[in-house]
Parts: structure tokens; C-alpha cells; sequence
């Protein structure tokens, strides 16, 4: 599987080091650099400073493929990626046309002047080549010394993703000849990671030399990760999609997406495709569950109200959940989410109506209902279907839980109903 | 301000080399040690192989007064920390009955029986003490060679926070004897980083030799991160008190929380200690307002209930916005915005009503209205306030920043009407 190539990631700057800022950037950069073919051996955090810069480097440059840098290309005095490694390679500073332009441009539309600072960032050593940012002003840089490359990229997200994707990506691929690297992954949920491993049995029956699988579980379920690995792409493309096959089959109803997709995406592209809508009815997850589902671009051709009835006369009010339901079994009960879950289809006169109701913490829990007490609930014309969970972990987590259980729920209560 | 103590992370694992996980454990130390005057030089993430774990321990060893691990400490054939530790340091396993009792603890919990290589993760190197793990089954470790401190941890973010904080912290502490070190963040909104420079002025005219100031900008605000550094925690705490109240008063309205606390936090505090109630109705963010509401442990005191009307029926239904209102403005306008707020007020009878709508994209704009284009609306028995936004970035990001615009507004809206 290893094609023998490999990868260092280097970030450059204090907000790391003082925990400022999570290393997001470096976890897109692994998963590409993975995808890629190469194994990144690995990722080290340096402070500004030239000479921690300038000898992580010259290190990492030495020891593997590729290197692949991220921050310090600022404007201001405390980023100086760009001079340590003029010093480093040596050249003279050529600028380059093309970012010039760019930033001119960037100005420009922000109706603002170009100071001679801004103006510095097209500055490129002469012994890079520059790879044009088109979502910023700082280009990156691309040098290679003894068959080792090494990329330079500004510390900004989004800049960050656009030359690694647009740019470097080609040049890896490239590189990377001897192999192709393609893969899939399925989502399922459910199933614990152990049991999910027995019903698919020993990998070495079913898996060909050339490829990997690799389970990631995590609270919403366990994904798992199908790498192929040659040289024929139309052979490999044949070769995934037959273990993808396999493997969702051997998921059975516990798999739901073999894109990677997360369960609100999966759920709104089943009730698109099967022209049929909902709305919700949320009284612990506080929104999140809405919140969940207008993210996915199109949601609202689906997804029609989200009522988060807090309070108990909001139940009663927008849900037409009865006052004796309340009085009598309480607001976090079987009979209470049902009455959601119907309350809010039909006030809406959607297809289905999900509901969710429980005890968050850290406080409001007893001994008969304590924190984690949660009811999930949904409904159609013809039939509505309550479940109770036990959730453990804080506050936050059991929100996420629920509204997780709440989707997954509705999953499994469509995929039998849906409209052809 | 320094005071000359480094610390190293080092995280054992191949999870965040392949992009699996983000590396959020090194930012939780990376905050802890710089709190207690360590400066953070390197982050450093290496495989699950023998020769890189070893190699980068004793090198980090060798250079900083601290180093911390995380990762590596699990039952199973590819967690090595500890054996390799074991050949570095010499000695013998000797098994802690301290930890062992919390393991059995932990199994007759699950209702589960123990295996010996469950057991065996109590066994410690006799050339290290062990810091007892109270919330899972691994030990933390703590070596010490020339002076300088090795404590390994395991990766799960709940058992390496424990560790971190209930038995390195105190130890820590314990050896920075010559400086403590206090500090406060203070939250400002809606001014750019550099007017809010001008504002308080050079910051040599004010800040004492054994204080610094942090500006720390995002897109919700700028955060001032204050630190004072001597050996009288009575009079650092005065000083400290001293330049967050200056401050303070240099932001004016913009300033928020001097207990680095979230808008929503604000604003239900606020609303709290005045008896005050607020419900919301929000379009574009979906539900994220109340979602962000009710992560706040006591919000069922204030938030009454989110209505998330994606429809325009839903609108008219739930919230009384008039259908010619609708049909003459659109759903995404001032009028629907006011309407909104003022609707969702009325229908919950609560003190203040916040309401939302918009654009997300990347479908559905216009020249004349365009993706990112947000009302907000608060309103009061007295009076109803909109905004108009034009908010930049991809669906999520648009959501975001139009559900924390939303809460601005609020909080600059209820900050006078509050009852005392």
C-alpha cells in the first residue's frame, strides 16, 4: 500500500504555541497528502523565530519528499518566513506580475489603497517558483533542493486549501506515478465498531493485496475507510465500488452513505429525491437540529419549520401538545415527544414530523428522570414511533447525541416510507 | 514576562498524521502552560513507531525544561509509548494498586469483566512515578532526567485534561516558584482591531514592564488577552483589575465580558439578573441561535422558544408576518425582519424578540438581493430595531456571522431597556 513516498508538515507561528488557534490546517493538508499516496512521517509547530524556522526546515528537507509549510507570509514585521528562506536558498527577490495583480485587484474591490507593504507580498526569491494565490495577496512558494520538494503556503484557511488543492495537488499526482490511489468512505451507525468488524469477518478473505480498510469510530457512528492502490484507474474504479458493495451489504440498514455524507445530508437528499418534506419540533437540542439541516445546501426545499418550544406553554401553543400529557407524565416523556412529533406535522403538513425532548444538565435532573433522560419521536400519517435514551456525557454532548439520535431515527422511520 | 521555562508536546499517534483527528489535546496544554508561565517552543506529531517516539522524546528532553505526551497508552498491539519509555528510562514494571482499584472500579461500572491486558495498564516503569487516572484506566507517567520533566498522558481529551490539571498543574506551579502569573481576557465586538489600537493608545503609556497585552481578532470581535507577571498575587490581582477596567472603558459599547465569555452567555446573564424573557424566530440561521442560547446551562430562565419558520407559510403561521407583507418586500427584508421580531414576541409574550433572515447560498440570490444579504431585528413593547448586513464566506460561514450579528444587536438593544 505504501508507495514509499514521504511527508513533513511544518506551521509556522505563536498562535499554535500558545493555544490561540486549533491546527485545522494540518489535518487538511494530512488528508490530502494521505489521498495522495504520501505518509506524513510528521507534523512539528515552530514559533516565529529564524532559527527554529530555518533549521525545522533545512531538517525536514533533508529527510523526506515533500515539505510543506503554512503561516509566517504576512505583512507585518513578526512574519518573516520569506527572508529566512532567501537566506536559506539564496536569489534575489523577483516580483511577481501575476500576484500583483491579483492584489491589486483584491484592493481595488475592497475600495482601499495599495501600500507599498502590500505591494512587497508578490516579492518572490528567485530560486522559487511562485504558485499565484488567487484568494489572497501572499503567493506561495515552491522550492526543491536534491529531488526534495518543498511548498510554501500562507497560514489563512482558505488560501491555504485553494494552492494546496489547486496548485500542489497536480504537481503531487504527478510525481506520484508508480500509483494510483483511490477511495471510499461509508458511513454507518448503530453498530459498535467490534460487531460491525465480526459480520464483515477477516479481512484478508475478502480484501485484495492492494488495498486497505481502516475502521474510524466515533459517537455518531463508524466509518470505514476502503483504499485501492494501482495503476489502472478503470480497473481500481471496478475494484472500489465491488468492496463498497460488499461492505454496505454486510452494514446492512446500519449503513446509510457511502459518500461520506453526514446523516442530515443523507436524510435531506432521500426526502428531496423523494419529493416529500418535514419539520421539527425540538425542545432539548434548542435548534442545533435545524441548524443542522439548513446547512446542506437545498435544505430548504425539504425542511419547512424547526419549532423550538422551550418552554412548556410553547408546547402547548405552537405544538398542540395537550396540558393533561404535560401535567401527567411531564415534559421529557414517551407521550410528550409523540405529541411533538404529530403536533408539529401537522401544524406544518409535512410528510414527517420529528421531535425531540429530554434533560440536559447540569441541572433539572432527578432520580427517576435524570440528566441524559432523552425522547426521540418521529411520525407520519400513518404512523408515529418514540424511542428513550440514556445519554451520557456534559451538556453540549448530550445535545449533539440527541440530535444525532433524533436524524438517525428518522432514517431508519423513512427509508421504508419513502414515495418512490 | 518570561520566565525563561519551555515546554514541548509531543502526540503519539498515526490518527492526526492521516487528517483523522484534529490536534485539539495540544491546544488545551498549549493554554495551560502558557497560564502558568511556560513558553511553548515546538508541537511535534509522530507516528506510532518505535524509533520516532524514542528519538523525539530524548531530543525534546534534552532542549526543554518540560515536555508532555499524549497518546500511545491504549490496551491494544499498537500503543508502544510505554514500552518504549521502559528501554529509555530502564527499570522494572511495577503495577500501582492505586490505579488498579480505578480499573476495577471502572469495569464493574460496565458491568463488564476485566482482562489482564486490562490490568496491565497499570503496570508502570519503576523509573517513573504514577499520576493516578481517576476518569479512565491508563496512569499518566512522570520522569524526570538532568533536571528537566517527562509526563506522558494518554490521547482520550477528557482523561489528558484531568491529568493535566488535577497532577501536572499543581506540580508546575510548584516549580515556577519565582513569578505568578494572572491574566483576564476581555471581549469587544463590532470595532477592527486597529481602531480599537487607537483607541487606548500606545500601550507603553499604560502598561506596567511586568504586563502584556494580546490583541486577538476574529470574525465575531477582537479579544484583549491581559497578563501581569510578579511574586504578590494581592497586588497583581489589583493591577489586573486596574488595566481590564481601562480597558474596558477605552471600548466603550463595544466591550462585552471580562470573563472571556461567549455573546450568548452576555446576553442570557444579562437577561437572567433582570428578570427579563426573550424568544427568537429565525430563517437563514436555521436554528443556531438557539441552538448557541441553549448551550448555556440556565437558559430555560430566559429563552422561551426559537421558532425556525424556513417557509414563508411557516412565516404567516407561526409568526403573524402579513402575507402582503411577503409577497410586496420578499421574505428576505427589513419589513419581514420587523414583522419577525415583533410577531414572535407577541405570540410568546415575552420581554424582547430577536428574529433573523436571510441568504445562505449558494442558490437563490439576485443582483437585487444577493447570497449574504441578513436582517436582524430586535424589538421590545416600546420599539423594534433592524439591520441590514451584507456578510461574506460559504453558507456555513454566512450563518454564523448572521446568528452572532443577531445577538449583537440584541445585546446592544436590551443593554439600555434592561430592568434594574
Amino acid at each position: 500500500m505504501d508507495s514509499g513516498l514521504t511527508a513533513a508538515l511544518i506551521t509556522i507561528g505563536d498562535e499554535i504555541l500558545i493555544g490561540q488557534i486549533v491546527n485545522t490546517n494540518a489535518t487538511h493538508l494530512s488528508i490530502r497528502l494521505t489521498e495522495l499516496g504520501y505518509s506524513v512521517e510528521t507534523i512539528i509547530s515552530v514559533s516565529d523565530r529564524e532559527e527554529a524556522i530555518r533549521s525545522t526546515i533545512s531538517d525536514c528537507l533533508d529527510n523526506y519528499n515533500v515539505v510543506i509549510t503554512t503561516g509566517g507570509l504576512g505583512p507585518t514585521h513578526d512574519d518573516i518566513t520569506k527572508a529566512v528562506l532567501l537566506k536559506l536558498f539564496g536569489g534575489t527577490w523577483v516580483r511577481s506580475e501575476e500576484q500583483l495583480a491579483v492584489i491589486r485587484q483584491i484592493f481595488e474591490k475592497r475600495g482601499r489603497t495599495v501600500s507599498d507593504l502590500n505591494l512587497q507580498q508578490a516579492d518572490v526569491p528567485s530560486t522559487a517558483r511562485a504558485l499565484i494565490n488567487e484568494t489572497g495577496t501572499a503567493p506561495g512558494l515552491w522550492f526543491s533542493r536534491n529531488g526534495h520538494d518543498l511548498f510554501v503556503l500562507p497560514g489563512v484557511p482558505t488560501e491555504m486549501k485553494f494552492l494546496m488543492d489547486e496548485r500542489i495537488r497536480p504537481v503531487l499526482k504527478q510525481k506520484n506515478t508508480t500509483s494510483i490511489i483511490l477511495q471510499k468512505t461509508l458511513r454507518t451507525t448503530g453498530i459498535p465498531e467490534s460487531t460491525l468488524a465480526e459480520r464483515i469477518g477477516p479481512v484478508e478473505q475478502f480484501l485484495p493485496g492492494n488495498a486497505t480498510l481502516a475502521f474510524l469510530p466515533s459517537f455518531s457512528g463508524v466509518r470505514l475507510r476502503v483504499m485501492v492502490k494501482g495503476d489502472d484507474s478503470v480497473k481500481l474504479e471496478k475494484e472500489l465500488d465491488r468492496l463498497t458493495a460488499f461492505l454496505a451489504e454486510k452494514a446492512g440498514s446500519h449503513f446509510y452513505s457511502s459518500e461520506d455524507e453526514d446523516l442530515e445530508a443523507a436524510v435531506i437528499r432521500q426526502l428531496k429525491s423523494a419529493g416529500q418534506t418535514l419539520s421539527v419540533a425540538e425542545s432539548i437540542t434548542g435548534g442545533l437540529i435545524g441548524d443542522k439541516l439548513t446547512n446542506i445546501p437545498g435544505a430548504s426545499d425539504v425542511f419547512m419549520a424547526s419549532l423550538v418550544t422551550y418552554s412548556n406553554s410553547a408546547k402547548t401553543v405552537f405544538l398542540d401538545v395537550r396540558t393533561e400529557t404535560l401535567n401527567r407524565f411531564g415534559a421529557v416523556s414517551e407521550a410528550t415527544a409523540a405529541e411533538m412529533a404529530e403536533g408539529i406535522r401537522k401544524r406544518t403538513g409535512t410528510d414527517f414530523g420529528l421531535a425531540v425532548t429530554g434533560i440536559a444538565g447540569p441541572g433539572g435532573g432527578s432520580q427517576e428522570k435524570p440528566v441524559g433522560l432523552v425522547f426521540v419521536s418521529a411520525s407520519s400519517a400513518a404512523q408515529t414511533e418514540t424511542r428513550r435514551l440514556l445519554i451520557p456525557g456534559d451538556r453540549k454532548m448530550i445535545k449533539e447525541r440527541a440530535a444525532f439520535s433524533a436524524l438517525n431515527l428518522l432514517r431508519e422511520f423513512i427509508s421504508p416510507r419513502l414515495q418512490p
